[in-house]
């Protein structure tokens, strides 16, 4: 199994949690620097074509794409500890708190967008930072409400084992951390990062602790 | 079930085209109509604290939001017809398909975030169109590459019968079709989504077919 990774892709950032909660360790770990571009040089481009990180690609050859179909595959292949309930209402709601995170705030603030923001339509940079705020809020908002008012919430988002929606929210939050956002509305949703990362497998996944990090 | 709809959401899209697909046909159907802010009514908002369509209300109470996360609870309790393949990494296949489009298309072009830009950014109608194109040619593309090449494409995005990929795929490309975007680069999407809409369950759940089109 190998691992192309880049230290401050959220989305690898998940991956890599959901590697360590699983105790899997990638027999090889490729850094596709996207500052740089890396990820549009050809040969990366011939392994996933939509030129993203991570992608993992395994022994037979086959490359996995998007982060959270990378990460179903762990838990099917390798069932223990589980990133998702038996219930399948139980675990619709941690996969719509997952999905509420990976399509609606994460795409709307990755690098690319917000480098079109600026090069293409040309925003000043305090527009594109109320951008950032905006859909981060929207976003956490919601997820916020949500939360705070379900009773399954628990130590973590779903009971008081971490699920795939607690693999979204710790990169998620780091991001918006690293955008200097408020998160003092939030206070479900932080407290529920640092249970996260009081545990070593989300510790060991931060962006800080990666041999490619700046 | 009472399923929460709007003709024109790409994501209820998706959500009718499962139930058809699976012959379920909902006790009640609620029409939240975006364009008048219908979503953002209080009743709305205690149900869905995200404000967005689909939203799949269970007998029990429980509602189910995030048409992806839906459409694997249906896919989990009524087994046929199978939207996934067996496969793990196969699963992890038309997963990463249906991702592409949940994740990096859709949510840069819905309504919410068009009225943004022109509302708040004040961008040109056309830097709007400009930005549509955009990110629909940026994942068609990859999508398109990444189609024609892998052997497990056939009549649909993963073998003879539809899948969660297809579901995602086709209100898509009625979206770009609705924006005028040239579709001639693609057609391998263009001869899946043809395949698709020839079957009953994806004809019947297209936008103009719904009783609250316009």
């Amino acid at each position: 199994m190998k691992l192309y990774d880049y230290f401050r892709s959220s989305a690898a950032y998940r991956v890599r949690i959901a590697l360590n909660l699983k105790g899997i360790e990638p027999d090889e770990r490729t850094f596709v620097h996207l500052r740089m571009g890396n990820q549009r040089a050809q040969d990366y481009l011939a392994l996933n074509p939509q030129g993203l990180v991570p992608a993992l690609a395994l022994d037979d050859g086959q490359v996995l794409t998007q982060s959270l179909a990378i990460i179903e595959y762990l838990d099917e292949t390798h069932p223990a500890p589980p990133l998702l309930p038996v219930d399948p209402a139980a675990r619709a709601r941690v996969r719509s708190i997952a999905l509420a995170i990976a399509c609606e705030i994460h795409p709307l603030n990755n690098l690319r967008v917000l480098n079109y923001l600026i090069g293409t339509l040309g925003v000043a940079r305090e527009q594109k930072d109320g951008w950032y705020k905006y859909w981060v809020d929207v976003g956490f908002e919601a997820l916020e409400r949500k939360l705070a008012h379900e009773k399954e919430t628990a130590r973590f988002c779903h009971g008081d084992t971490p699920t795939l929606a607690d693999i979204c929210l710790v990169p998620q939050i780091a991001n918006a951390r690293r955008f200097n956002i408020d998160l003092s509305p939030y206070p479900v949703l932080t407290a529920i990062e640092a249970a996260c990362l009081a545990l070593p497998p989300f510790a060991a996944a931060a962006p800080e602790r990666q041999p490619d990090a700046e």
